[in-house]
């Protein structure tokens, strides 16, 4: 047997603790596995005094990272401490220098930075592995790099966000408002005390940049997706999607756009109506999930726990295992030269079905002025609900549309805004086709 | 850019037209993703002259496999004929032999000799895959292999049948019996024209003695599974589980059984009960999907297309790619000298509820017959639901129990076995916790 693969954990949170606590209490089936034995030579985090609830005593404890990174007893530096930069992308960019391997769980570095280190990964001859930075535990990473990697990928979506669907899901459950759901799920541990990244979309999008350069052999391009959140969504949406058959997800999805002329690459995170069909609309609580439909393989699905300690221990520790192994490609499924920069795709010419909703002030002509709207952009309304008035006055009405390009959406919302009618910014929904 | 890598292609059915079609199709991202060109070299089949809807006439054509097996302008061999023993099984033999990695789709070869194989490809250094024979397009042997690889999976099972799938959720979907559907599945190009593989459990036995090695660490035992098929489903079984809340699907489950003193490896493929809020309830129409239950990972799902030449291809150019990443390790995640060799475990101090299925003559007592029976072997009943009696007399009774061991279930059946109130045997299915 090869001698042991010899790690170094910086960062030792629940996750780095969970990963700790993996490599012990499996010890034996991993070490079958990778063929060797692994093995905890240092361990780094803020605070050395910590109870973490796993007994660290035994491992080397290494305050300066920067020494971490060049230590001689390891040979792969395993990145806990998250945020898009600071002492997590030093941490990386060190390791790599000094002949490390690196494995990280850090979906913002990745999205932000993954360019520049898959190419220094590169040309050091050493791997760089984020399995766990995208849906947690489940293996999307493996399962799209190098399982679906025949593929022309056609779209890829998901449900990226366990918090989000968290609260989509209580809300549908329970009939309850935005709001006091997320106070719920704070106070429970599911959300965040700030929870903009999660509720925002941008934990999503950064997953959603990851997912899409593997899929299309594009490079990593954050900045160009679009993002929006679940903040808007009532009680009320939840209800007339439901009347309609869908359900709501927040959803990232990303496609290549050939249509307008020359490659584009689309990205966005946004809530979509999901068919009650669809496996999606049956993804609740804090689960993920992630579609890939390829040219060969049709439509792929990837189901599990989206975060959590231990799951995330399972995809950093298979990734340190894969090391083990040899199994160490490019990082995004293919060398660096070979990944295509392409521009962000407009959406004006996107053609989908939209549901859109208002809530307006109870008086006469309001449904006018708003199917007036619709007529003039060429939008072709569907299925349109306008409910009792509630106590304040106020009417919610709801649409969905036929298929129609999003200029047209836009074009209605332009028309509308400024109109004493409406109470809020309209809401404005894309129907997962 | 390294040279190509040149394979050889041994069979030209469906999958072996997709293989040279997905091949030449999606050349580009195939070569950036391989780092390396994918070279057909050479192709046999029975029939040289046979319409196959791909061009082939620009590949060497060898009739005789054994100097395919050894030829010097072949790096891996890709076996897409077929069958557990026959040419398929000298191919692998011979490529192994002369130093030819090899890709197989073939789940009966792999169920019965992949002990042999494994151990003839670790001593020769070279890889043999097949992701293609558990699952079609899904890459559930990579997201289990190395996905979940720090996992001790305690429980792996799914939906591995498309045909028995396919008819299952017609005869729910319209209420129809198994023959009538099974005919129009055949009709229609759904089931064979000898579907006795599929119906009866036999195929899906193989894809779970593989799944079963990869997730625990034993060897592949196909002659350990205990099988069960569909042939015995009536619509109105489908009729009551669904009154219950569940639906009924064939699926392969094992886990290790440490229950009876020692561990011991449980593997079945039966029909189950699954609750309808279970995602595998809502797996439709010939799709397959894959659940693993780690330690860490928490439960994992895989769905996809189970079968067809574009999915199967995917797969099999998936493991072509592996080969030329030199993605290479043990068939089964680790050397064959790791592997267990576990006993097959008993079933009857299982714990799990049950559904019973029994057509009785329509006359007094036969209820009263039923249900001393049940008492007498312990079996406690949750619900019953007896039928109007049929047209000829008959009438159907089912019931799900409590959860008891196994063993109660089997004395209930002989306690009732020659009765003169029962027609035909009654039919058990359990029920997936």
């Amino acid at each position: 047997m090869q001698p042991p693969l010899k790690i170094a954990l910086a960062g030792l949170g629940t996750v780095g603790a969970g990963v700790a606590q993996l490599i012990t209490q499996n010890k034996d089936i991993i070490t079958r596995r990778a063929g060797r034995e692994i093995q905890i030579t240092a361990v780094s985090a803020r605070d050395k005094n910590k109870n973490r609830g796993v007994d660290l005593s035994s491992y080397r404890w290494m305050d300066d990272l920067s020494a971490m990174a060049s230590d001689d007893d390891v040979d792969v530096v395993v990145e806990l401490i998250g945020g898009s930069d600071g002492p997590a992308l030093t941490l990386a960019r060190e390791s790599l220098s000094h002949g490390k391997n690196f494995v990280t769980a850090n979906k913002a570095m990745v999205a932000h930075h993954g360019d520049e280190l898959a190419t220094k990964a590169e040309k050091n001859g050493l791997a760089i592995k984020y399995e766990a930075a995208v849906a947690g535990g489940i293996p999307v990473i493996k399962g799209l790099r190098d399982g679906a990697s025949a593929n022309r990928i056609e779209r890829v979506y998901g449900i990226l966000n366990g918090t989000c669907n968290f609260i989509l899901s209580a809300m549908e459950k329970d009939g309850r408002d935005f709001a006091e759901v997320l106070a719920d799920a704070q106070a429970n541990g599911y959300a965040e005390a700030d929870p903009s990244f999660d509720i925002g979309g941008v934990d999503a999008a950064h997953k959603l940049s990851i997912l899409a350069s593997l899929c299309f052999g594009t490079k990593v391009d954050f900045g160009a997706v679009s993002i929006g959140g679940i903040e808007q969504i009532k009680a009320a949406d939840i209800e007339q999607a439901a009347a309609m058959g869908y359900r709501i997800r927040l959803l990232g999805l990303a496609e290549i756009d050939g249509d307008n002329g020359g490659s584009a690459l689309f990205q966005r995170v946004h809530p979509y109506l999901v068919r009650k069909t669809h496996p999606l609309a049956h993804v609740t609580g804090p689960t993920n999930a992630v579609v890939a439909e390829g040219d060969f393989s049709g439509r792929l699905l990837f189901q599990g726990a989206g975060a959590g300690d231990k799951p995330t221990a399972s995809a950093v520790v298979a990734d340190i295992i894969d090391i083990a192994r040899g199994e160490t490609g490019p990082m995004f499924g293919m060398e660096q030269k070979h990944l295509e920069q392409l521009p962000k795709a407009e959406s004006g010419h996107r053609m989908g079905k939209v549901y859109l909703r208002f809530i307006a002030a109870d008086r006469p002509g309001v449904l006018a002025e708003i199917t007036a709207a619709t007529r003039d952009a060429g939008l072709s309304i569907e299925s349109l609900i306008q409910q009792e008035a509630n106590a304040d006055g106020t009417a919610l009405v709801s649409m969905v549309t036929h298929d129609g390009p999003e200029s047209a959406v836009a074009e209605t919302l332009r028309l509308l805004s400024g109109s004493e009618n409406l109470i809020n910014d309209p809401m404005v929904m894309h129907i997962l086709r």
